[in-house]
């Protein structure tokens, strides 16, 4: 491939960013009551959005940790290729299809297929960030001056995430209770104090 | 946190403005006349269009306010971090849910729940703006250069309009009438003439 | 208003192609064939979506149109000040109302209703051009090498544009036939191969 | 045109990733399992979305090589005109017709009609992309240090593309489990090993 054909980092992000904020926002629009014919049933109306706006909130939270993940990442890269560039679209891929199992389990909140899908998509997101990760490093398109301590400390953050997502979906076959709770422990991991340092 | 993983201001303010637009425009996609099965209906479905068109017009210029007033603030900060990157984020969800209490208090005006609800989402959204500026001064990471005077006069607008969607937020519990007097106050404080200044 | 909390045209410029992207995109997802419960129907079906496509199309048009419009005007531009910004944040108000009105017109095609209130979108979108232009010419803020014959010829096109859609309003009450005629007059008259030179 | 009324091949390339990017994500929101009454049904629900997420998974497909392609195709490209804009803006309206074509074609996957109209929405893509470059062909304002014979190569592939799509819609009218194989030849042979050389 010759250096005319090439998309920069650059442009790489700002797609990226602009698809990550179509799928952060657009997924807000699920929210909605409709006209509600008598006041009597209002707080059953809103009641049944409870679940809509946790799944609503979980994904949105999870979206901007990847967000800010997938810059970190991007940021510590000399030079994009075809390659990079297409395990880029397939995270993009993956990362849209989380309005989907948002949907799905918001809708169907008890339904261990919902919480099955919903963990099985994450999966696949934390999936395509460890093959982007995997890449830099064999291609050795890595800035220089990255700290390796850093790095392997998120490659075995991504790897936890990794094993979490897998559990949570296989738990969704016994609880979903358990794999709620599973699902919450990646952003719980991510916000760890020693994680600002 | 080492320098590498940093997001650059122009890039938070990027990722703000598209979530941003996003959210601005595609409210507009709960207005919507299906097809009218005989003519003589054709006003009473215009109609029941006013109150969402109401709320989408008020909604749009809060959220064009908040834009600029979003620039105004970033413009004048030195540097981001990762602290900052989350209040960022943590007004953009509250800014996300602006189109469900649009369509909500749209679909029901006269209901008190939609409109407390309207006010909670704004009293969040000004409660986040709030947090950030409190943070940047805290931290010292205002320019220089910025007049203090026009600083103490934004953050005293900014209590302000705390005050009034929390008393608009109360008072829908008593008549919307006046909860909707007080939600056009903010829109209107900002347009004072002395704000041009 | 100080130096610092200045938006730059380049913002500006940034935040209303994001707005008219989606406007521009969105609209298509009026056009859906859901599931056809026989072969029988589909051409029925295909046939309604005859004016839903015809108006999508003839508002990409206009949207495009306008788009490349925006863009030569504030090419022109020296700087912004505060109030540019609120007339643009006014003309991209009236541009959001765009989808609404396509999707009324395609809906319901031959309701003089429809037609009289795309009309009336389009008519406030000219004068919202129209009032920006006259702005920057009396400010004084258009750029020094600006051609003042092409200037003029701009300004004659936007005013004949504002009457048409005022007439095409008017016509819509006596037939939508003539109301459409007039709505195609706009973008032909930005096709006229003298407005390459 | 005078030079300041031009738009910028970066002004040029930012809108049209803005309105891939839209269109691109907002096509996963058709993908939507509503609240199902009785576990029973579950997978019958399920399983009637297997169309939809394959065509959306082909149209995503598509739409990324697409937008890789239409980078390509500018980076070698000198300046823009008014002309280019115009083609530019014609790619941008076929372009914005796919999720038409993908929520046809999943939500009535048996149907030829379906069929058909996704081979000629695609196949106007690819005529679109045929334009582009002839017009910058002719008008010599690709960068001379392009490869001649990998321009060569490029434009071969969008032919056969183009007449592969003809044959795709053609066949639809026989056997749509013939149209839809060769929809699947277009990505796979933008995916041969050599062309990542």
């Amino acid at each position: 491939m010759n250096k005319t054909t090439r998309i920069s980092t650059g442009r790489l992000e700002a797609f990226s960013d602009g698809v990550i904020a179509i799928i952060i926002t657009v997924m807000v629009f699920d929210l909605k009551l409709q006209e509600i014919p008598t006041d009597n049933t209002v707080w059953d109306e809103l009641l049944k959005l409870v679940p809509k706006l946790i799944s609503y909130a979980i994904s949105f939270l999870m979206l901007a940790i990847m967000w800010v993940n997938h810059h970190q990442l991007f940021h510590q890269i000399k030079r994009t290729d075809n390659k990079l560039l297409w395990y880029n679209i397939h995270l993009l891929f993956w990362m849209s299809l989380i309005p989907f199992g948002t949907h799905f389990i918001g809708a169907n909140p008890w339904l261990w297929q919902s919480s099955l899908f919903y963990g099985v998509i994450f999966f696949m997101n934390a999936l395509s960030f460890t093959l982007i990760r995997n890449y830099v490093i064999e291609n050795d398109i890595l800035l220089d001056s990255i700290n390796k301590k850093a790095h392997i400390k998120i490659r075995n953050k991504n790897r936890l995430a990794l094993f979490i997502y897998f559990l949570a979906a296989i738990f969704s076959l016994i609880s979903v209770y358990i794999a709620f709770a599973m699902f919450l422990m990646v952003p719980a991991m991510y916000f760890k104090p020693d994680n600002n340092n």
